[in-house]
């Protein structure tokens, strides 16, 4: 049995009964942003390693478990999520594979030097801070969400260092900070080559953008068919259903 | 009666019987682009000014006269089109709204001077010229298909200059050349608000890029809903066609 702390619980991981993933309402719950990103992440499956950045509770390095035979490295800042994260794998029994770092992800260059990445994942925080004053530092849920202890330049820098000449990094975020992602990317020669919108029904403008860029690869971007999560009367659309089956 | 050279001949403009423009599958025939972007850019109405660069048989200015009072001015720097523009525009009637000019993009800074507009629109050669020499220079649905006499980087750089602060830029292009055209953007001071997506059927990749930009905009991209030129079946889908009447 895994030990649960304060209001946390045992959730199944989204639409599958195989895994379980501790949550937390006031702490730490994952969003459907990370499960997309999972799933449009290209994922080495036999040779090779990746690393997750800004893992949370491990959601991204369970869920892609699922699919590959390579070893997983979660890094996550906050002792609090790292702890829960470091109870799911145990309690899934993939301790083997997923191996979590409790660190600032500016140290992974220097804490893992040459030792290159096929794939590096993130799901960042979104929002800029613009007066740190405005939060409460001490919230778990407004460190995940907002650039209080990492920058996008930094994400985006540090993935760079990790990954590959030629591997992949794959993100999701906002739509509208595409303009920084880009061009950041580029300058830290992560060339973007795939990227996908996604819409929360027909109609609505995208709030989902998922991307993913070669290290010193050549320009050409490929727009992926648009994804929509949901049907007009709230319900999964097949579209959704297909992709995370 | 309006004159036609060689192998032109007069169609009515997209869904719309009330105009008519000169066409000639050797020469230039507008592309479903022009149509998008006359639709998606944002026209000033009453007030103002507008300039359409590498105008071609000026398909965008017409479809554009049909919404809005204010004058515009279409460039083009190919004799051949610039005539066919020039006897459409007659051949409709619309030599009071628009001017055209038969010159390189390049000199409309110069010619304008500090005489700015509020929207500037372009559908520009989309591909990159690798080697001249594989071209047939003389040709004129190459000129207007490959950055041959004017690159990616001058459209972009003059629009920035004919354009006001605060007025807007509109362009359709292919999506494989976003990374470039955001980068471009930023760096002669066009932010990127609004983009879409175009897609030639439901499941395929976008092959259409609809951007819009506003000089010294504050950074904030919208990601309009997609849109998808046909149904499965070939035919134009719906949302196309209201989007058009």
């Amino acid at each position: 049995m895994v030990a649960l702390v304060g209001d946390e619980r045992l959730d199944y991981l989204f639409m599958d009964q195989s895994m379980q993933i501790i949550q937390s309402p006031t702490v730490f719950s994952y969003s459907i942003d990370a499960v997309l990103l999972a799933n449009f992440a290209s994922i080495p499956l036999t040779r090779g390693k990746m690393i997750d950045l800004c893992t949370g509770n491990g959601v991204i390095p369970l869920l892609i478990s699922k699919n590959t035979q390579v070893p997983i490295i979660g890094v996550e800042i906050q002792e609090r999520l790292f702890d829960m994260a470091s109870r799911s794998v145990e309690h899934n029994q993939k301790q083997e594979q997923i191996q979590l770092i409790h660190d600032d992800i500016n140290n992974m260059p220097h804490f893992f030097g040459n030792d290159k990445f096929d794939l590096v994942t993130v799901n960042p925080p979104y929002f800029k801070t613009t007066s740190e004053k405005q939060f409460n530092k001490n919230d778990h849920l407004t460190i995940a969400r907002h650039e209080m202890l990492v920058t996008l330049e930094q994400v985006i820098d540090v993935s760079s260092q990790l990954v590959k000449p030629g591997g992949k990094f794959a993100m999701v975020h906002r739509p509208g900070r595409l303009v920084d992602i880009i061009n950041l990317m580029r300058q830290y020669k992560l060339e973007p080559k795939r990227m996908q919108f996604v819409y929360p029904k027909a109609g609505k403008e995208a709030n989902i953008l998922l991307i993913e860029a070669i290290r010193d690869g050549k320009p050409d971007l490929k727009l992926l068919p648009p994804l929509h999560i949901f049907n007009q009367d709230g319900s999964y659309t097949k579209e959704l259903q297909q992709l995370v089956y």
